[in-house]
């Protein structure tokens, strides 16, 4: 996977020059590709429900980077469908019905249309329309796997699944468990920014998790200064997976941070945060150094893995699944490789909810979600795109933001998430 | 009524050619004024309220057409006038004060004016201003009638108001039984044309009164290719009403749909639906015969008269009062034709209840407003007016909406809504 | 106090054009900086919370004139910072945090500012980084006395307190009872035309402490027609306070209105309020002059000061601090002179809550938040700065306006609300 730091160092020299200003920006900058995808990058895979949530005959409405889509499943087989009728525009989930297995009617004027590739295949209450065939509605590919139903949104031929997750997530021997998704209120980019940035991590010292275990947490997992691209490993082999990793063994551990006094002779304060406390810096580095590397990389087009958390041997995934510009939906899932069908369905059934439910989910990337919601104001409704001044430590960020600048396959408009067929 | 069929075929062949295209029209078209009317026609009454919701002393505030509106009834005469002082702007509704039976005093500064001319006959606390006489706010002229408060929204010599509602709505003997108005959430164009729709009658399948009673439904009452001017007749008499009529005699009815196969050699799969099932088409094709017609018929401004509905020798109307653009008000009545006053009050007092309110109000039109409610959206957010791809059977809403676009005596602007005296 | 009428008279000239015209004026005024002012006059001292709100180790957020900010009390100290972090925009009040107890740090990413300065002292995971005094939030000048926390919002040296409320206010012998302030949802600016009001009274009328009291109450205490000047006196000595007061005995005391007949020989109606009936004009006009003067000032930037109110030798007083465009806090305060500490605890302990806060807060002053409210869609959704049509008795209030356009030191704007350090 790894391709050489030149590649790395060219992403950071050429994103450096933004940091560390005391005026904001009011210019172009080399990632504003990123700045105008509020409502996600199009022509990829994504996350759209669980197998779990479509029974037989079934019916979900999701909204994916602002289309509004009908899935169901119908024989056994999955569509998904643009929740719009082209007669009149009638949601088709206020009442839906499929008269058979293969079309779906509208309630209101009988339009029926192929659920496969979304043609009006006849009105029932007009039978020699010339319509049929030559009007219909967008239709989503779909691929259900590993429990999770993705969908493509896109005007291209779709790629392999593989090149839209993050290595390994799609592999045989993995087991996942498949934590309930649920909406955060803040644009998915936050999510993506939050998962990777290596100066987030001091939100977690007062996490649950945290606090309860007794896992090792610092004030930030910053690289040193002028070395931040060594730490990175990035992949952009077409078609995909493209991404970064970076591992916790390269990082700077700071255990301990000092509030300098202000004024000569004023004493410095040593702060040492609650889950650090009763520990020396050498236990605590112990802890690390005996614990496998934890290696976060973040996928275009929004996935993160986060390998041997939250125990080790288990890898944490997650995706910031774009709603709309406001709203992102949260996939979660904990992956561990196994030998037998029987300890596979002893993790995704059992075991996952212990051991990667409780200690994750409900016990750290809360946390995250708070201080992603803590963003949104500031970027949606305060120009935060241009105001924010960011810091040496965001390069990892900025690095980010030119890389997905550069590689996303396309910008979501709002004509597209309005759009018909 | 009847004018003979060629200005009816005139309507049909100027508007046809809209219909049954594959891609969206993005230009110009023959119902121009509609599209801009989504505040409500102006110069037309209204149903604004019904008596018992006055009585002596009481006060009411209603919204027609975007503008707030406040009736009173004192010494037994009625008034309506604009809910908004003309000095500072204040409701007068929040604290309604007639110190006298023919003035308004503003609880605020004390400013009063005549109930009738809405003129400000004097100021409590100025005596010596100059502004009586001079200053005012806007009134409405009023018709009481058949226990229904009618207002007159408009700059003109208001018109006779039987020009303004269906035909036989207010002859002597016909008794009316009085639903309860409610506010349904789309534009009031919306209930018109699905009032009117020939191809909405699927949603009815469902609808308990039908479910429960075996009432005879179709798929659509869809008239005959070319022909869907023989089955409607206009009347566009100066000065009025205006509107049209269809009778189910003329429509072709259909019991039975078909989903065709795709592929050759697939089968086509029949469909009917729930309220039909157990009936062969000559017993359905018996109930219709057997029954009286059933003809609708719509008139402008927005109301609606179905003969023979839902029993009978009942009638059911119903208006689509705009408040604004996105809510309207729902009148329905269910009329009967009386001999004595004794009838009289027995229909709109007793078994009005049972005939008209429990089949039709609660039985039936709860799902018209389902599907008004249904395409708000797209009207409203997604260009729905400009996007929408209309098939043949909706000739009689396009000949409807071209009829209105001509005939219409005024389209409200917002400047209307917000304006002054 | 007193400064010749001379210059009253000069306002009242220049304002009086403006007022008793049936149209409404659509053009420049001399006011046009008071319309301006939705967010509040910049550049002055408000009433931000009562120190009962902080204690030792608190936090508390307020909004003034649109700015967010973050209170605390740390040592003994107070402090008033902007609440978003300059990094990322991010809310320090989410999770406020001070490591030390002059220090605040963003509990996202460890940005630490000094909390007297706002300058970025440290970043506890970066502590190589450049911006550390070069980069900082706003912070705002505090001042804390008599129980009330003033925040300074503006970019000047700020005056003394004593410029910024009504005179004697701060008082050394004036015991304050703090009522507890709330939301008013209104603009700040028909708090002030609403409390100095001359034609305002009738609304109070129907106040429970008037009808419970028997407190002499008028339609309005209007008033002589060109002698507008002569009831009023205005300060406006550099640097403040600067304001207007009035006096009850120059008023015109209207105990009676009169409702004219319209058509010749129809009489005219008598009206007498419920708190004046069964008192003769004699009667009314004696508890008038046994009483002592009730004065009512208005002072810049949006104080109020009622003298022998609700009860003879009590001050009232309250603040219309603009939060946003459409709200503001309403703080109240009953004063009373009082010569030991122990009377000064009596009052504002204890007897204030029986002399002042119910008679005027919960009796009285309702109303008037009714008032305000009643007003603000005009102003604020339909243009009522520019239809609104005054009369004679708003000469005081254009006098006002017009008072405050030329002495106000600044107008606050949406960029000052948003703005940066």
């Amino acid at each position: 996977m790894k391709q050489g730091h030149e590649l790395e160092r060219h992403l950071a020299d050429e994103t450096r020059d933004y940091l560390e200003k005391a005026e904001p920006l009011r210019r172009s900058r080399p990632w504003d590709r990123w700045i105008q995808a509020s409502l996600g990058l199009r022509n990829y895979w994504y996350p759209a429900a669980l197998s779990r949530h479509l029974e037989e005959g079934g019916f979900k409405t999701v909204q994916l980077l602002g289309e509004e889509i009908l899935l169901t499943r119908q024989n056994g087989k999955l569509y998904a469908v643009q929740d719009r009728c082209c007669h009149r525009g009638v949601r088709f989930s206020k009442r839906p019905l499929c008269i058979t297995k293969e079309t779906l009617t509208c309630w209101y004027h009988t339009w029926t249309y192929n659920l496969d590739d979304g043609k009006l295949r006849c009105v029932l209450n007009e039978p020699e329309s010339a319509l049929p065939g030559k009007v219909g509605i967008k239709t989503y590919p779909l691929q259900e796997t590993k429990g999770i139903i993705f969908a493509f949104i896109g005007d291209i031929e779709p790629p392999d699944l593989k090149c839209d997750v993050p290595p390994g997530f799609l592999e045989e021997d993995v087991s996942l468990y498949l934590a309930e998704p649920y909406e955060v209120k803040s644009n998915w980019r936050l999510g993506c920014e939050n998962g990777f940035d290596p100066g987030h991590h001091f939100i977690h010292n007062w996490s649950k998790f945290v606090l309860d275990s007794g896992y090792p947490m610092t004030f930030g997992f910053v690289s040193k200064k002028g070395e931040e691209h060594t730490v990175m490993d990035f992949v952009a082999d077409e078609p995909g997976p493209k991404g970064f990793t970076r591992g916790s063994q390269e990082w700077e551990l700071i255990f301990e941070a000092t509030i300098p006094g202000r004024r000569p002779g004023e004493e410095d304060v040593k702060f040492v945060s609650p889950g650090m406390k009763g520990k020396t810096p050498e236990q605590l580095a112990a802890l690390f150094k005996d614990a496998p590397p934890v290696t976060v990389g973040l996928w275009l087009p929004c996935g993160l893995r986060v390998e041997n958390f939250p125990f080790p041997g288990i890898t944490h995934y997650e995706f910031y699944v774009p709603k709309d510009e406001h709203t992102h939906s949260y996939f979660q899932f904990g992956a561990k490789r196994v030998k037998t069908p029987e300890e596979a369905a002893e993790w995704s059934e059992n075991a996952g909810y212990e051991m990667h439910d409780v200690p994750a989910v409900q016990g750290f990337t809360t946390d995250d979600v708070f201080a992603r919601e803590g963003m949104e104001k500031f970027y949606a409704e305060e120009d935060g795109w241009y105001r924010e001044r960011l810091y040496r430590p965001d390069v990892e960020i900025t690095m980010w933001r030119k890389f997905a600048s550069e590689h996303a396959r396309g910008i979501q408009t709002p004509e597209h998430a309005n759009g018909s067929r």
